[in-house]
């Protein structure tokens, strides 16, 4: 089918190239990369599959190169503006512009072995970036909430090797409760709940992982946790368990929506399930976010060799939030933790 | 003028507060501003001026709010995705929806004196910034251009204090001559030409400065270059002369075109024209590029209370690249830096 798209990732996956100013366009046996000359030297040097042209209107030389034997063209109705989308409309009034929500997520939503490999090393490089955080908190005196989301960019990126995945998330006891809290200018503070979210990226796939730890000198980010606060502990415990178990149960041929269950009813069993407000997880690869999804509302039949996170979470206003994350692949009908 | 927006810059121009999951939402006389339930308690402690609604889905609230008595929504096309359009014309048939690109940015194009006072502020704390980087390297040995493009956001942040309005550009040499070069991991050596372009944020106002300097150890970013190549020292200085003649002849009433010129001429008539191929400047705000544009193809008139950068730059491929960059403000008819 023939369609269109400015989105990086979606152009990166069609082509192994993409830039901030371009349309990957793909009609019947021949795809075209259309980018202003900014791009065009690189655009040609690493595209194999696509013609590269150099345009300073983009869309008009993309109309240009409809056929007017084209009937179908498909896109991202989510991904397009109404501004080009009009302009398009009227270039082109007789062809039918057909919009189907996550056109081209839905072409990577199995991973090949080659991107699950890796995926497997942006989380490697990930875990490494947590161990090495994790020794700098030992030798740093009470950085506050606010330094320490900075400060850990130079670990989670390996001193700039790397991109991040998304803005990192470091927070401390009830700012770890809010989804979204501006970070505080509190030091942390032996005793502390300490909450990580981070993921980088190699080779453009992403990685994502959260731990919640008991903060002292000394302490690590693994999933075995010693609180003194004994709700906090039976939480930490709760939440452990619903992630655990939602790994070792969910198996190919289940829906996304029976996955996020398997979690969710863990937490609602220990009577925690008003305060686990999130889903339990998502498809990750090229975006943080892509298909599938696992929450109440996704019927995607998982199947092997899709990858995603599984992260429940219970979240107590003003006092502390947990939250556990790993990524899974589905091999052999089960996960396996990446 | 009844009008909503998704953008956040636009949102907290609006009502002082946003997020990246709401619209702001304005009819005649009322206001609101629908979000989830993770921001409504930030909303309404921020919010003075619109109705903070917590909503599931912000859409169907946002139907619920309009009065059947409303003819005419505005919105801005570039801004909107086909899919939410299309959703809301299903969902009040009746309802003329009008487009209008920039409809947010237009109201935003003229700065009172305290957003102007923000302007200099981020401006300021971006020049410590420059200072400090400089200091920096004087101090370090034969960093790679890699690694400094992620060391000068210690010295931009201010160690995590500020964000960034954009991701620094840090070039050496050839790579000056990229607008868009992957940092390479050659080192920075004596003698090479440094090309820095950053900008920060200070309460959501934008900074963005570029200097193009000579390296040595005891350098610094100030306007006064001399570069040992004389083909190098001929370019920079047309290009500074571009600057400071734009700057210094610039005035109100002129338009954006005749202020682009005004660079464009000095850069032309010492045979580089075609070696300048971006714009002269863009206005600064709330967005790191707002209006108005001061291009060839700009007609806006420039007025009294505008803030714009001024920023010619000659590109020599395979060589190097020079750019020279301020902000102004229009303020008794003329520029004033910023």
């Amino acid at each position: 089918m023939a369609h269109f798209t400015t989105d990086e990732n979606a152009q990166y996956f069609a082509c192994g190239y993409s830039c901030d100013h371009a349309i990957f366009l793909e009609l019947d046996g021949e795809a075209f990369f259309i980018t202003d000359g900014r791009y065009t030297l690189e655009a040609r040097t690493s595209i194999k599959n696509a013609e590269v042209i150099e345009a300073g209107d983009l869309w008009q030389a993309m109309v240009a190169k409809i056929p007017s034997s084209l009937k179908e063209l498909y896109f991202d109705p989510a991904q397009l503006s109404v501004q080009t989308y009009g302009r398009l409309k009227n270039a082109l009034p007789d062809l039918k512009f057909v919009g189907e929500v996550d056109y081209h997520r839905k072409q990577r939503i199995i991973k090949t072995p080659e991107q699950i490999a890796l995926l497997k090393k942006a989380q490697e490089l990930n875990v490494q970036a947590f161990d090495a955080f994790a020794q700098y908190l030992h030798s740093t005196h009470a950085p506050s909430e606010h330094f320490l989301q900075f400060k850990v960019k130079e670990f989670l990126t390996h001193r700039g090797e790397y991109p991040l995945s998304f803005e990192p998330i470091v927070a401390v006891n009830a700012n770890a409760a809010k989804p979204h809290a501006l970070p505080s200018k509190n030091p942390l503070s032996e005793g502390d709940l300490l909450l990580v979210d981070i993921g980088l990226k190699y080779e453009r796939y992403c990685a994502d992982r959260t731990r919640t730890a008991h903060f002292y000198k000394g302490f690590g980010f693994a999933k075995e946790q010693s609180f003194k606060d004994k709700e906090l502990q039976k939480i930490y415990a709760v939440v452990l368990k619903a992630q655990e178990h939602a790994i070792a149960h969910l198996r190919a041929g289940m829906t996304g929506r029976e996955i996020d269950s398997l979690a969710r009813s863990v937490i609602e069993k220990a009577g925690f399930g008003a305060y686990f407000a999130h889903s339990t997880g998502h498809g990750i690869g090229l975006d943080i976010h892509e298909l599938p999804f696992i929450s109440q509302r996704s019927e995607t039949i998982i199947e092997e060799g899709m990858v995603f996170s599984i992260e429940p979470g219970i979240y107590l206003p003003g006092k502390f939030g947990v939250r556990i994350e790993d990524l899974v692949v589905v091999q052999g009908s089960r996960a396996v933790v990446l």
